[in-house]
């Protein structure tokens, strides 16, 4: 193939931007011409980091969220409930329920959803250590907190069935009309599910 | 300040990802999210092709466009013609004209445009360079080929006094309604640009 941009060393550049998800060739190139322009120490201080997070990255024994130390902060945290625990697909979505302000539980990270498509089975989860976190007997709820799509109906149900007759209490979250929207733009499953899981009204 | 992702090494990956210009911390979270979800080598590989090609590019000493050698492809390739310059802003606009398969001649890049806003001035940019190409008697055009932009303006207005009364032909790339475009939603700048400089039609 014929060198695209006179530099080796700029294609080689760009064709590794260019493998991040959402960076097509042209923002590659974008990218890299910034970076060029910039002082090289950012430019340095940019490859080093993203090298020392995939090398040196630990994860938290327990939750398998992403941690300083052995056990995260988390599940360090005396002040936070140990009997209640949130299963989530990845590290984004405990920070995305963190920042709510509204759960004082402990964590799961599966580490993705059951996919067939894609390959991904239970075996590649983080299932059998909740199960076996489950099994401890300290854990009195298990919030199934994952997408409300295909996968993660497939792999809230397969968690429930694995759970079997384990002494816990098994939920999830509320499907219903996002806070915001209006009526006129919701789906009919959605409308259907919240007119089933109606609340009391409280003023 | 607190950490927000329970991890300073995930945090400082984020940090530097999103100081590239379009990325925001979501989308730098997300860049970190995919890089660790995949192959250890794949990280590293981005990480050392952007710091080799901030630390080891060179540019060509004739017209400051990337280059492997001291002297880039273009400006060593004698069948082209070395007697017109293509006088462009930067790398990425070399190859916008290299695509168009319509120019033999050389380039020269500015490294950027005057822009008093921004702090960029003359001096900055590599216009001392191109006077003394010029100087050197060999170039019989400069085809000035920069943005339409005021920044644009200013510079192409700027190495057009520079060059003084050098015997040189200066021009610049025709203003018209883009290839494509409707005569509706042509602005009445361009418009009355392409009545004054209208070309005879061939068929």
């Amino acid at each position: 193939m014929e060198r695209e941009y006179a530099s080796s060393l700029l294609e080689n550049a760009v064709t590794e931007l260019s493998r991040l998800p959402g960076i097509g060739r042209k923002t590659a190139l974008r990218l890299a011409l910034h970076l060029l322009r910039r002082d090289p120490d950012e430019a340095v201080a940019l490859g080093e980091s993203i090298i020392r997070m995939r090398k040196e990255i630990t994860y938290c024994r327990c939750c398998h969220n992403v941690s300083e130390n052995d056990v995260c902060d988390i599940c360090s945290d005396p002040r936070r409930d140990a009997t209640t625990v949130c299963v989530v697909e990845n590290v984004k979505d405990v920070i995305c329920f963190e920042r709510t302000g509204q759960f004082h539980g402990m964590y799961h990270v599966l580490g993705g959803l059951i996919s067939p498509l894609d390959g991904i089975g239970p075996e590649q989860l983080e299932i059998d250590s909740l199960i076996e976190r489950v099994a401890d007997g300290q854990i009195k709820e298990i919030i199934l907190a994952l997408s409300a799509t295909m996968e993660g109906d497939t792999t809230n149900f397969y968690i429930y069935r694995r759970l079997g007759t384990l002494p816990v209490k098994v939920t999830q979250l509320a499907r219903g009309v996002s806070v915001g929207n209006e009526i006129e733009y919701t789906d009919e499953i959605t409308l259907g599910r919240s007119l089933l899981n109606r609340t009391a009204f409280n003023a």
